[in-house]
Formats: structure tokens, sequence, C-alpha cells
């Protein structure tokens, strides 16, 4: 199927999803974006095969599902990590949407990338950047720590896209605290996120100090194992962790839905 | 629920397992019994917090549905590691089997420890032995590598089990062959094995030199993350991996279901 072919997921599919998803005009009362975790594991919890490589995981209906849950959100979030390794595209291609079948851009998410020493290079083959100018996707929004180089800037801004540079955590540091990322995104507008990657970000994100920001989760399991060596969502344990170690997190009220060869699984976090 | 409580499985959640289960008194014509590789994971592919800790991972209802499994199967194997770490019953508590409701040892699996080295020691408290006192379940059966010990084969044989020594692989090593363990087991009359862990045993018997004697694959996954330095379920990549790596086993034919908090996954290897 051609990248360009929108993608079709189907009534009878969605209803699972349902309550697990932001609610359209529902906005949240504590200044933050509801925040919806989604990823592809193999079922050794690998995201890829192996670092700066990108590995095709979930089946055509999964990936349609992806799309649809693209469709929900605001805006899609991933690390820069991933627009470096994946040069992913990061737009909707869920039929319907404005691009594929729809008007204008609607339906379709704000792409961001958070870039703390703007790593990601922008050029000829950045997918989107491309999508922006056929007016597929929107163009991006990227988070950094340090002052924005300028022809990054102006190529951003060019298509509708921007920087927002943002105090590191620590002094010196360059990461950055999601809260912070998070009310940002959520002053200009933005009611809903949907957090894709990588295993950096993931990790973080389950992490216990930043669980609290994240109402849904939302995992594929293809019925692979990719092997060691892969990069793969598993949580680090709490440095205060004493010799009785214990589960780092925990999905509640849990969904487990079959889609084509993969497990979808949904719940929340808190 | 004390641990002498019969289990119940509902039979409206057996029917998924049935195309993956061993049909009863339809042996297989090469010499090996059905293969069922069965165990229960975290979303990061753990078996358990730390090696030589057992970890709860699943919840009541796939509970059930291991015990259901085991009435299943003629035998149940594990290494010697989840011997030593667990001090596993390895008998099967559904209700209505032999010592839980049942006549005799009916339905009870014949328990197997692959232990090269000698290294699982019978006492007083080690469950096994215990249950096969009470009529509860079989007696052990041990695979070693070295001249067993006499009062481990005297303890064993009172109770009627035994020790069965093979040549290792290599010489003057200790792992043995896969294929010798389960011809051995065959042709002792029993037609199917349910190998259920720990780590080393599921990652060897995933890799491609072993994959071809597994018949099904039935895993429990439970939607909780134990975080880095698990012991996990993740085969090593083959040696001659070039650059460019590849996913190392995938399951066929899957069916997921959920059960409880769960997620139940079935699949064939080959
Ligand atoms: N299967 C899937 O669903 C899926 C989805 C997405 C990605 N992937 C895969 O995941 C891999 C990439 O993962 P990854 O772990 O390498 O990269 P990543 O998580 O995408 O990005 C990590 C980088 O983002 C920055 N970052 C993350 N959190 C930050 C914070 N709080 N503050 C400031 N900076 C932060 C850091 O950049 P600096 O290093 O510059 O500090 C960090 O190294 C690729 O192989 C990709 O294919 C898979
Ligand atoms: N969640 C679950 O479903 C589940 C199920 C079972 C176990 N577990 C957990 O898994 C952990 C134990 O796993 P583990 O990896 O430490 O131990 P293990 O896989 O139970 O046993 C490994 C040992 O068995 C022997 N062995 C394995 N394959 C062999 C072969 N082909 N030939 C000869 N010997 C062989 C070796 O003994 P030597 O070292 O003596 O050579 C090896 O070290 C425990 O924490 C337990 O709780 C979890």
């Amino acid at each position: 199927m051609a990248s360009r072919d929108p993608l079709h997921y189907p009534e009878e599919d969605r209803q699972f999803l349902e309550k697990y998803l932001p609610v359209r005009n529902q906005s949240k009362s504590d200044g933050l974006p509801f925040v919806t975790l989604t990823f592809a594991t193999s079922l050794d919890s690998a995201l890829s095969l192996a670092p700066g490589t990108q590995t095709a995981l979930s089946g055509p209906q999964s990936k349609a599902m992806t799309h649809y849950l693209r469709s929900r959100h605001d805006a899609i979030l991933v690390g820069v990590g991933t627009a470096v390794a994946d040069n992913p595209s990061l737009n909707c291609r869920s039929e319907g949407v404005g691009g594929y079948g729809g008007e204008g851009l609607e339906g379709q998410p704000r792409p961001i990338v958070v870039d703390p020493h703007g790593r990601w290079q922008l050029g000829q083959n950045t997918k989107i950047l491309n999508l922006a100018k056929e007016g597929r996707g929107k163009a991006p929004w990227v988070f950094t720590a340090e002052r924005p180089k300028l022809p990054t800037l102006s190529a951003l801004q060019r298509l509708g896209g921007t920087v927002f540079q943002l105090e590191p955590k620590e002094e010196g540091g360059s990461m950055l605290n999601w809260e912070e990322i998070l009310r940002t995104v959520r002053e200009t507008g933005i009611e809903s996120v949907m957090i894709e990657g990588g295993g950096a970000v993931i990790n973080s994100l389950l992490a216990p100090e930043n669980a609290h920001l994240i109402d849904s989760v939302i995992i594929t399991i293809a019925p692979t194992w990719l092997g060691q060596g892969g990069v793969s969502v598993s949580p680090p344990r709490p440095a205060t962790e004493t010799a009785q170690p214990s589960p780092v997190a925990r999905l509640k009220d849990t969904t487990w839905r079959q889609l084509g060869p993969d497990g979808i699984l949904c719940g929340y976090l808190n």
C-alpha cells in the first residue's frame, strides 16, 4: 500500500478504545492536556531491533488503529531519537482527515519533537516538513533547551511551525521538565497529546515522578521476539530501591483486544 | 485462598485454548511429546523481579487457567533455577483432579526438573515431595548430566520419582540436548509436556536451534512493568547475526484473550 493511501479503521473496532480517549471539547481543569501514551512493542518489550533503526511491528489493522488514535488527539509527541532514527511522518492518514479525503488540515494533529540539544536536522527529505508543504500534515513544534538555530527556526516558521525554548530541569543540564512541556503545550490551546515514543521518552514517563501526567496508555503488542539488544520499554527502578524491588508501574482497568495478529492493551496508570 | 483449595476454570474460557493443546490419546509420530511452552510475564517481558525470587504476576483467572493447562498435559518441566528459587508445587490444583476432588492421581502431571549439576537440594520443605507424600501430586523426575547423588536418588525413588542421567551436549559441558530430554520423556509413555520456565529454559527453547521442538506457546501477560533488572524472556540473537539484526522468533495463528486484568496470547512457533 502506498503511504499516501488513506487507512480505514472499522467502526466496530472503535468502541473499546473510547473510554481511554480524550473527550472532545472537554478540557482538563489542571492546566494540562489529556495525555495518551501509545506505542508498539514486541513480546520482549522492544520498540525496535536496535537504536537508530525503525522496525515494523504492527500489523495493518493495528497500524490503522494508530492513525485513528492520531485523529483523536490535537498533537503527537516524540523524542528527538525517534525523529532522527525514523524520519517519521507523524501525520494522520485515516480516511476522511485533511489531506486524505477531508478539508484543509481537519483532524491532523500537531507533531511535536522534544529536542533539547537541537540534534534534529531538517532537510529536503524530512518527511514531516514535506507533508506540511503538501497540506497533508501540520508543521512541527520543537521543544529545546538551547537557543534555536536560525535556519531551523525559519524553516519551521515558514511552514507554520515553531521552536519553544524551556529552562532545563537542572542548571547546566538538558533534561526538560515533562510537566512544563505539557503545560506549555496546553497554553497554546492543545487539549490532547498522544506520546508515541521512543524508548527514552516512554521509560521516563512511566517512572514514578512522571506517571501522574499520563491519562491513559494504549499499547500494541506484536507476537514476535526481537531478541536481546533492541531499544526496549522497561522503566528504571527508583534509586532508593532496597534489596526488595517492587513493580515500577501497573495499568488499571485494562481492556485487551485482538487486532489481526496483534494484541491491543488499554489501561490507566493512575 | 489457601493453596489447598481447588481452582475453578470456567467452561466458557476453555474453548479458545483447545487448538493449542495436545489431543488426548493422539501421539505424535516423530518420537517426541507434544510440547507447550507456557509462562507469565510482565509488559517488560520479565518472569520475576530478580534472579532467585518468585513474583506473583498472574491474576486469579489466569492462575486458574495455568492449572487447567497443567491438567491437560502428562508432565510439567522447569529448569533447576526455578526449582531452587521458587520451591514450586508443580502439581495441578484444578477442581476434580486427583487430590482436589478426584480419584488417585488422575489428571496430575509428572513434574520434571532439568538439573545438570545436581543443584536441587531436596529437604523437608520441598513442596513437590510433600505433595507427592500427601497424594496431591506425582513425584518428580530429574534430568542431570552428572551421576545422581545417592540420597537424592533414593528420596525420589521412595516416592515413585527418579533421575535420568544424559550425556552433555559437549564433552566436559553440562548443557543437555533438548531433543534428547524430550525423546527420553516420550519413551516413558509421556505424550505431552508443558514447559513453564524459567528464563534460561525459555530463552534457549525460543532460539532457532530448538524452536522446532515447541508445538504451541501460551503466554499470560500481566499489565505491569517490573522495571530494569528482572529475569526476562528475550532470546539471544544468533551469533552469526550481521549488522542487520532480524526478529528471533514470531508466533503464527495467534489468539489473544482477556482473563481478568491479564492478556493471554496463544500461538505456534512453527
Ligand atoms: N515501536 C514504536 O511504537 C516506536 C515509537 C517511537 C519510536 N520507536 C523507536 O524508538 C527508537 C528511538 O528511541 P530512543 O530512546 O533512541 O529516542 P527517543 O525516546 O525518541 O528520544 C530520546 C531523546 O529525546 C530527548 N529527551 C527525551 N526526554 C527528554 C526530556 N524530558 N527532556 C529533554 N530531552 C528529552 C533526549 O535527547 P538528547 O539525547 O539530545 O538529550 C533523548 O536522548 C527508534 O529506534 C524508533 O524506531 C518505536
Ligand atoms: N513467571 C513465570 O511464569 C515463571 C515460570 C518459571 C520460573 N519463573 C522465574 O524464573 C526464575 C528462574 O529462571 P532462571 O533463568 O534463573 O532458571 P531456569 O530457567 O529455571 O533454570 C536454568 C538452569 O537450568 C539448567 N538448564 C537449563 N537448560 C538446560 C539445558 N538445556 N541443559 C542442561 N541444563 C539446563 C541450567 O542449570 P545449571 O545452572 O546448573 O547449569 C540453568 O542454569 C525465577 O525467578 C522464577 O521465579 C517464572
